[in-house]
């Protein structure tokens, strides 16, 4: 807190340096345009350059000041030769430039190239959700001491102003939940096998023509791109850093076409969920695929749209939907955060008050996996035996889980089993994982490891 | 424009002054509280005051300082009597304070208060639709002249965040079309009439009882209030000033449970939409009850639940949902104004930038309402007789109006008479009402004046 108010008085010196200059040389206080900086110039820089172009009155209506492409960074030299730089320092060390679009993915050089333009005193917009959540206390610690902005709106969520929302719409709430179907590719996916009765490779590749998945799609369907931006949404929403590592993490590789026809029977569809629940243990941190029923609207979110459902104390649920994936969608968020983020700079007050509430001593509690509640579809391939039901059910009650539905049917592929879908009730986590284990261990019960996937409410 | 840069340099001047002061006398910029004062003390003004109270330590985290309610008028004593102030002058021109929240419903004095507060150099919120609506011109000239903000996230969408993610989150695009549920005592009805399966009378009177609708519902079951929140937010995408006046207004007191049933079964629900779309003829604005397909995520927005879709050209569809009714609600978007203006009170830059873009110069062609293309659910209570149907098709054709699907049944309430339901392609506003005219004046036709419905895509 004392470090922050020596930066203030810091800052009051160097306005007051601006004034005297103001007043001996006559320069304007308002900036006559921005700057700008891009690093890393794939389709999402591209989109950015263009609607940069075809906007510029839309800028100056908005911002009073054109947006002005300075330089522009990439690996390879690019067709606007007269922007290219070829080293990321020239443009992090360019007095002139206010402002540094970072859309460099990965982790490094991303790290170094934010860290170093805050502490060079440029503002920072970038899309990278990885980089982010990895480096949370780094970057926004960074942000606070060189008083800067880092802006990053298409790292979540696409097109959907959600960290906007999330931040300023609901400033004055206290956040209770946060929900989200937040990666278009696998939702893309699921949305195929739900509609085709395709299988999960074969929805793959459709995703991948569609232009939705990539050649190497593992960090999308492993879970590990929601859990990136679902750890940026709860570290905003909670003012500390929730780390990737704290949140339960499931992807949708395993899923089984069978379960996805059997689930729509029961009234489901299956959705990849993001979701964050303040409860009195700590905060409840999970990836997983979740059975949502026909009626909630989260079914109606289909292909490579996002949308994310945020609790708030007295707010009740607000839902920010739109385009999770694509280059329009996420150049159009970059744009609009350079947009709302230069009319702090015209007014040189970008991160004189932080934008992210980060406090790096505040230590945030998370529930153990075990300890979280829900109610499961549980699916069983069972030896078609007299007994194997009740020892089942006998199980299942040792372990404190209650069935609240269920259904017996034939393997349609192989008449020695049979089939036992269950719908439990409430239960720990932990008791169902172990009480599934224990029949799984058991001789003679299943033919194969029994399946489980949470129930969304 | 010159006057703008006028007022810049008397800006820059007294900003030169303030720092001198604080050369002189050591004097912090940076504010050590925001001083509130609060117009109109009903529910909505209540809640505000208890999130405050509330939510004290959110609020420094956000913005470093504290936000203090000075003063508090309303026409009769309160509560809080050492707050009380019986005259708003009296807040107007209190030196003291920063932030001025408009609670006071209707025309006058709201507009007078808010208008003589932005002249006084204050910042505003306020939750008033009806008075933006009906005042754009003259309230954001006014903050325009005065350099200073005015905030009204509660007057659209009750807790919904779309006034800032239309002119924040989507800043980059060119808007194409505004699309909304936008009062929560219609839809409350509306649901209770699907679900349910009563008449308008008992929906009305079910609203009232839980609390969604006032004792005279007028404003609200006649579209009036959609109108004022879709005139806000169009006038806000196109940055000129679109006045309810320009708008189609149908309510729903006219709704038959009758056609609620008979369109469900076509697979819509009937929804109060307000609507905005920009064609190359012209802004085509309309409130009106339309039906919507089952598959459409405005299915889902049910009871106090407001929604909207904002379409952007790089965006696609953004869509935004939360309560629109409801006290807290309504006080959670106040005290989010309340939060995000104080940060640029905080630095001394409210209304520097205006939040609102408008230029009063700015003419937006709106498209006559006869010029606009939909297609229509149609009934009509026929005389039993033959030859009438082709009389019906004759008439429909010869106006250009086709149809795209048709089910003719027995009327269940009189046997004399037959029911015909048409579906018809896109057409012309003007031509369909011009044959619904055409075929009520005819003789012998139909027993009653025909039933037509937009269809929503």
């Amino acid at each position: 807190m004392k470090f922050v108010v020596k930066t203030w008085h810091y800052k009051r010196f160097i306005c007051l340096l601006e004034i005297i200059a103001v007043l001996l040389i006559g320069a304007d206080m308002k900036k006559r345009y921005i700057n700008v900086g891009i690093i890393g110039y794939g389709t999402v820089g591209k989109g950015v350059v263009k609607i940069l172009e075809e906007n510029k009155k839309i800028v100056i209506r908005k911002i009073g000041t054109p947006i002005h492409v300075k330089s522009i960074c990439d690996l390879v030299p690019i067709d606007k030769s007269e922007l290219y730089v070829k080293n990321f320092h020239n443009i992090i060390k360019d007095p002139e430039i206010d402002l540094i679009v970072v859309l460099v993915g990965g982790y490094e050089p991303a790290r170094t190239i934010i860290v170093e333009s805050l502490k060079e005193g440029k503002n920072v917009v970038t899309a990278n959700k990885a980089v982010l959540a990895r480096y949370w206390d780094q970057i926004f610690t960074t942000a606070q001491i060189y008083q800067r902005s880092i802006y990053y709106e298409a790292s979540v969520g696409g097109v959907i102003p959600v960290v906007q929302g999330l931040s300023e719409g609901l400033a004055s709430e206290e956040i209770l939940e946060i929900k989200g179907i937040l990666n278009g590719t696998t939702n893309f996916i699921l949305s195929e096998m739900t509609k085709n009765k395709v299988s999960y490779e074969q929805a793959l590749k459709n995703a991948q023509q569609a232009g939705f998945a990539e050649a190497d799609p593992s960090f999308d369907v492993n879970g590990i791109d929601t859990a990136n931006k679902l750890a940026i949404l709860a570290s905003l929403a909670w003012g500390g850093w929730i780390k990737v590592k704290n949140i339960s993490v499931r992807g949708i590789s395993d899923l089984n076409i069978e379960d996805v026809l059997i689930t729509q029977d029961f009234g489901y569809n299956i959705k990849l969920i993001g979701s964050a629940q303040k409860t009195r243990d700590g905060v409840d941190l999970s990836v997983q695929p979740c059975l949502v029923n026909h009626e909630n609207i989260f079914v109606t979110v289909e292909n490579e749209y996002n949308a994310v459902m945020i609790k708030g104390k007295n707010s009740g649920d607000v839902l920010f939907y739109g385009k999770g994936a694509g280059q329009q969608p996420a150049a159009s968020a970059v744009v609009s955060d350079i947009i709302n983020l230069s009319k702090f700079i015209v007014t040189n007050t970008a991160g004189i008050i932080p934008d992210v509430v980060y406090d790096n001593r505040k230590k945030i509690k998370i529930l153990p996996t075990g300890k979280s509640r829900a109610s499961y579809y549980l699916r069983f391939t069972i030896l078609d035996k007299p007994g194997i039901l009740s020892k089942i059910f006998k199980i299942l009650g040792d372990f404190k889980v209650s069935i609240a539905n269920l259904v017996a049917l034939p393997d349609i592929y192989n008449k020695d089993y049979g089939r036992v879908i269950i719908i439990t009730q409430e239960t720990y986590r932990q008791n169902l994982e172990k009480a599934l284990k224990y029949i799984n261990a058991t001789k003679s019960i299943v033919k194969s490891v029994p399946f489980s996937m949470k129930i969304e409410n």
